[in-house]
């Protein structure tokens, strides 16, 4: 038993991608952390076009597929689908502030994707289940296999693992504040 | 900023709670405890028919008064009205069973009424603010100046303090064990 | 057509529980009762580690054992699943004052458990579906078979239908309370 | 304490509509009925553009008068603003309908007025409070005073008692109906 | 990506209907339209008991059936389940209005349902998806098939399509019209 | 009457914000615009402190002042609080996007803050009424007068009126994106 808003945890074992395990309480089942909470963790990624959660996808028949990733997977109760969005969109916000900060790593944002010189940088959802919201970002490190144009944090000079673990901090620490700024308004 | 569910304070500054406490952020604002949270402090009470949040109390022109008691004061940022009327109605299932099983004393319980004896020993209240749910629940340390038969903690010999902040340690175990229940269940 | 808020029925038909009744529309096909409602029956439980919902149980291969229990089924339109837990908790609570006032049997309740002497008594999950919101309470009975130290309601002389019937009438009767108390206060 | 989903009750004592009886608790505090409730009455009508809860309106310096009016003030405890609008609506509808079948008077509908001829038959509002949803329809029985052409159902021989007590009741069977229709569908 | 609150389709192309039409996104995995959305098309209805989603006609074994019928299948992300049957009930009725307004033909309405002197013209159902709220409406026009005694658009000269297509957009207009009745009135 | 899900404008005419203006329907009844909406202007910014808000500011007694500002005022109906909240940080992470990439402005987010060199940019609060949630965002263009150390855009050479613009057209196609996302995901 927690009180913590958010839980979050980097996993230094390695796992592949490959979408079931976009499903509630993979993290509770796998890791043993219950609640809300966001998982990072290294790992190929090969999401066939069965497996996608996204209609728009499914109808051009698309896959995912990447050499390697670093992936967040979040699972949060509570917020509805739509809030989990404007969750994700922030998200991939600090993913960019963090590769400028940090890495002088420049991107360019478009939704839920991040850019780099017109090469694609990541993947992303959010979908829901009947208990909660569930988060996808995959941010590649090695886009070998991608079937687009796409680059990866190796060629860039970013260390994945420093770059998550800063992810999960900054995003733990927007989502507290985000819960504090509601509980200290004046109605109008 | 803190991430935890719900803080919880026992004030030994003694206040006289008159109705108006029971308004958005005024535990922010007089204790600077930020977020859903539970005060407990001893004072007077002395609520007259004008202060009173409920109708049916109101239209009898009915008021509110007892030389001392232990106050909850409790606000809630997320839950609707009517969970937070079933959150009152456990917290006082608590207090009652922290009455029978630390201070060996029998109460019975009738919605959001503590009884020893067919006399009266809470009062209890929730209501909304447009971004809050609040709570006050009342229990009579000397009852004297109560419009009703009343009875006292004082009287049953039991230590006002040690009892409140029993009940706050236990309501913030209770509420805590709630929202995970939340979140480790497989939907059907 | 009906527009009771909460219907409550006791089956004198035994069936045993075994984990699937757990689910949308179980009480309206099985009983024709529609809309919010809670079943009573009695009949011997056998939920094996597959059927549960709870994924805290699942993860360490628990399952769910006993003779003969009187069961509390209950399927709620409307609430979320924080709102039903907190039902949940008031409902273990109405069963232990029921037990205590009218059978003069003590028990010690921790979260949805109710214990007696160490032994466990009940055991309770809620969980959620697309349409509505389920609880199950089991309440033992003849507690053998269960893979835990337990204890029954016969060992109590405790009847077990004349408790199920109370517990029905106490809980709609708080159901009904809580629904009001939501209609009657002035916003702050 | 009652259970119905929905109170109706038609007040022989006439009284004037004057804006402010929109408010939380008004049905409660002058009629001592709780919870969710349609209340129907005869009486002059007589808003000041002041206490126009409508912006539209408000902006264009309207008024709302007639010398008499039916009147159906209803507030509903639970739901959104906008499933109350949908609920308004309906109800206009149902008032057409009662309209036609009953008194063989032919109308149209265009969102929430009803028509005659050109002439405007009714007057209508929802908006919210802090703790319920609140709706007001004003049907001219004698519209003289009107800023606009209107028509009322004297001149069309309904007997405006009759019509409110058939609106009443199709009304909270329609209400009924639809939460049942809430709770016998198997989710896709 | 477009920002219309509901998009209106009406499809040329006839389709069966024979129940699991009724499900997430078909109207965006078939006819690439995203979003809030009613469709309409023509075609035989088929609906075999195991494929209903009510269990009042499953539990007596009902089923659907009529040679040609207008239907309605609209999908409606953001509301509940509650808030969707109040759209239905009054979907039906702008229906009867077109019949009458439009082709002089008039029905009776009784909640979910049209008659013509006795014969049903209309089915509907309203559900839920963990994404989003589902609605069918089929309107006879060729009832020949159908368990019960039935009355099609055919029979009473109405055009299905000139009529379906009225429908859509006076529904699209109402839609409309209830998001606007929320974002002009003053809280009280 | 209009379906868009966001209106915005840019208003030439100055405006002085005061804070009285973050209220429901401001920018309805004084630009005729009705629904969600994203309001732009210029003016000077003189926020008292009985005006704030923000309780953390009014407990230390703060105000809000510069010479001049371009001011974002946004009105949504139909979110909570809190998803408006995740909505006004990506607000401000676009404002970020905005000046990077078209001004060449480099600027540090933290939470609902912009910083240039330790120099505050901007203000935001956003909160509740009963009918919708509130946005305001200030960003200094001429921050003489402020409280702290701050820095605007006329001395970084930003035109405010073309970066106002857009603001308001990026912020809508991200809003747009936001509710397509929640209507093509497969529920899991």
């Amino acid at each position: 038993m927690s009180d913590a808003l958010l839980k979050t945890h980097f996993s230094e074992t390695r796992l592949k991608y490959t979408g079931p395990e976009l499903r509630p309480h993979f993290i509770l089942s796998q890791f043993k952390i219950q609640g809300s909470a966001i998982l990072a963790f290294r790992g190929a990624c090969d999401v066939q076009t069965e497996e996608l959660v996204d209609w728009e996808d499914r109808l051009v028949q698309d896959s995912i597929r990447a050499t390697e990733m670093v992936h967040f997977l979040g699972e949060f109760f509570g917020p509805t689908l739509r809030e989990t969005v404007w969750t994700q969109r922030l998200f991939i916000g600090i993913l960019a502030e963090i590769l400028r900060e940090k890495f002088s790593v420049q991107t360019t944002r478009t939704g839920d994707d991040l850019w780099i010189g017109g090469r694609k940088l990541s993947v992303s959802i959010v979908t829901s289940s009947a208990v909660s919201q569930l988060l996808h970002i995959g941010i590649n490190i090695d886009p070998s296999g991608a079937p687009v144009p796409a680059i990866g944090l190796a060629e860039c000079g970013v260390d994945a693992e420093a770059f998550a673990r800063e992810a999960l901090s900054r995003f733990a620490r927007e989502y507290t504040g985000v819960w504090d700024a509601c509980t200290k308004v004046r109605p109008v």
